[in-house]
């Protein structure tokens, strides 16, 4: 049994291209909403339950230990564009654990916005371990492992005191065994270990709800989404999907890309959590399809789903701007 | 009747995204040497036809006339990475026909190499039109304009003589109907004509052997495969597939990319033109399949297989250069 299209590009009056996957919006009692395709296939989730990796660094105390501000927590669970706010905020994190770029251990990437890394090369700048997508989870992390009293060298390490509460807080949350056999290893060098988009989608609904988690859980989780809503920046970068959807509707909405075409997201209001990933690994469909769930099933007024159809449809434009084709939904 | 998976994405133990797709081999009378999938659907060919595009420049003597070197030649039917050497050549071809760049209708691209753009940034330029990955097929366009005495003004429109003649030797060469209702606007802004992949691996079983062409067409074929085989680097860049294949194999191999996951090629000590899209639009699965059909069909000493060996599988590595995973071929 195939997955069905969730997007299709096209071009003229012909489809090009075609993304298959599978989606589902569960309630937080597990109560099914909506389902496509094959949603219990384990899937590497990815960067996008960051939010859920990050749970440990509130429940420890450790954010509170540091003081980290709004936007810092916004950053910890962000994949970010490395544009100089991310890089800088990152660094103000480790600084106020007492570390600094150094301990690092996501790698050097140059800035995933292609404006912002040719403005670095334009400044006669390289980049840093700060300017890698994951910078702001991983100096969480050190924050996580100075809170813990623990030497943070080696926090990647599945076996590390901090991989240990992010895989126990991913387990319990989501209700899904993360085992060794389903484990790889992502971008930025810590585990990721692969469950059913199932799980995945019941873990954001308790995400956005609460409902499920003990006291501590519930209040680290509620912070997460108010950083993240007051501060859209800071969970991805300049024209990028996260951005602009929480943007426009706040905390109605709580979305998060991965990669190879994941991503996840809650509508705290509804109780509902999502989850789905294109088979292909495509981030433009995966996109296009969160999209759809959320215009199928948050309520908008007028002007709200005016202000947010271009998230819906993306245009595709050639090198002389003018419209060639474009990604849309399918399948929902 | 869903197509195959073409290639699949591992993630330690576990296939993390899997792409599907249609291929087929032909030989020069059309019988079918090997075929996955819908082979008989529509697909826009993109650039992956540039070769038999750059056709009427030989038949029309606009390449004589203006003295067009085989690096150049070579240029014309590339989808080059934007690097220097490429900017350069463009502009060279441009002025033996009395003009420049500000003929090129094509739009302005950073190069397609992020470490080229970056590079162009980091040395305060800004790109132009020549950075184009089409910049060498639309000075080749512009050449075959003066050389046909025609205005060049407007050359990228599916009405002038230089895109009536395009069209006119696809449809000669590949024995399938151009239809304005399957037609769309490439990158570049030039007609793009979605046509089955059985009539592109037709077309390129005759491209590599001239096989029903006239002799002034199977001419100008030959020139075209020689120099590509001889200036590789001027098909694509560094590090990219089609001057890596043929940097090593030469003249017993042509291959061309096109966006949207298509890949045409031809193998002429065999006879054998091949076609093949992923239906996502993925060039990297695309370029494992192409790779896979190259191994099963052509025959390479252990030396040859060797060096091709790193081709056929494409070894993920993270922001750490530690491997996480690999693409490789399915259902070869």
């Amino acid at each position: 049994m195939e997955n069905p299209v969730l997007a299709e590009v096209t071009r003229g009056n012909t489809v090009e291209s075609r993304h298959r996957g599978a989606a589902i919006v569960l309630d937080a009692d597990g109560g099914v909403v909506f389902s496509v395709g094959d949603v219990e296939r384990p899937v590497f989730p990815r960067s996008a339950v960051k939010a859920i990796q990050g749970l440990p660094l509130f429940e420890s105390g450790a954010a509170d230990r540091y003081g980290l501000s709004e936007p810092e927590i916004a950053l910890a669970v962000s994949s970010h564009s490395g544009e100089p706010e991310h890089a800088e905020t990152s660094l103000a994190m480790l600084r106020k654990a007492g570390r600094d770029a150094g301990c690092l251990e996501c790698g050097t990437q140059w800035p995933m916005g292609e404006a912002a890394a040719r403005a670095m090369a334009k400044a006669g700048q390289e980049p840093s371990a700060l300017n890698n997508n994951c910078s702001g989870k991983h100096a969480g992390f050190v924050c996580l492992a100075c809170g813990l009293d623990e030497d943070p060298a080696g926090y990647v390490k599945a076996g590390h005191a901090v991989q240990q509460a992010v895989r126990g807080a991913l387990e319990e949350v989501t209700g899904a065994a993360h085992s060794s056999e389903r484990m790889g290893i992502d971008g930025c060098s810590i585990p990721s270990y692969a469950v059913p988009l199932s799980a995945l989608a019941l873990g954001f609904a308790r995400f956005g709800t609460g409902h499920g988690f003990g006291p501590e859980r519930a209040k680290a989780a509620a912070r997460i989404r108010k950083a993240v809503a007051a501060h859209p920046f800071m969970v991805a970068g300049t024209g990028r999907f996260d951005t602009r959807a929480m943007e426009q509707l706040g905390a109605r909405l709580f979305t998060k890309t991965g990669a190879e075409g994941v991503y996840c997201g809650a509508l705290p209001e509804l109780g509902y959590g999502i989850a789905l990933k294109c088979d292909d690994g495509a981030g433009r469909a995966a996109e296009i399809a969160m999209a759809a769930l959320i215009a199928r099933f948050l309520p908008m007024s007028e002007a709200e789903a005016q202000a947010f159809a271009p998230l819906r449809e993306n245009i595709l434009k050639n090198w002389n701007g003018v419209e060639v084709g474009r990604v849309r939904a399918a399948a929902f």
